[in-house]
């Protein structure tokens, strides 16, 4: 399987959080890639869409850091770990992420613990996806 | 590191989940073990109380099935994820396992998406925790 590519895939998405460029995840993503909510079961799909998702949730994360990294034994999966704050709420989460053979992302998981830290994100996402629609 | 006594105890946490031979989760908890939930920020300490949910957790879950597997680089960290339903709702989470050399389980998180399916564990683990309190 495409490992290589995968690696450098990963290295890519943590150059794009220190850097914030975001024309790196426009350079990650597959245009088929789906995204799996940590809020909603049903799951979005298509560049565009995940693109405005993953870009606004970066944005309302604070003081956010990678910890543990796990791979599949295909190496076409990774699990990131990560702790953030959203308001004065701590939370810990995961990425778990799908890559395809050429290193682009096809699927796209998140979960965040505790409850509390999920509804904070879920109110903060909430008011940049109405503001989003009111200008639009 | 202890990558074979761990993978060992993988075989073993799936063995007891094929069984419900709870004795097999006694023998792989060590005594200082440390419970994530996915409701509270705060964590559970100590093998007696981290038995107790993970038993109660096993026995609200409903076709539940484990899906991909992620280990850490080292051998000693894995991520299992899963679905299961409680109730009406659908859930995906995973269970987040760090192992001690001897493969024992010293640290496990949990982690549960979507926000519909949380609740529905938090209501279920409410009313067995309460249950339990009445009866002793």
């Amino acid at each position: 399987m495409g490992t290589g590519h995968i690696k450098k895939s990963i290295t890519r998405w943590h150059e794009m959080l220190e850097s914030r460029d975001m024309s790196i995840l426009n350079e990650l993503l597959a245009e088929e890639v789906v995204f799996r909510s940590p809020m909603a079961f049903t799951p979005y799909s298509g560049k565009q869409v995940v693109f405005f998702i993953l870009t606004n949730v970066i944005q309302v994360f604070e003081n956010f850091r990678y910890h543990r990294e796990f791979l599949s034994e295909d190496g076409n999966n990774v699990v990131l770990e990560f702790s953030a704050n959203v308001g004065d709420k701590k939370l810990k989460g995961i990425d778990m992420i799908q890559f395809n053979d050429e290193g682009k992302i096809i699927d796209f998981e998140v979960m965040i613990r505790p409850k509390s830290g999920l509804e904070a994100l879920a109110l903060e996402m909430g008011q940049r996806i109405l503001a989003f629609q009111a200008n639009t």
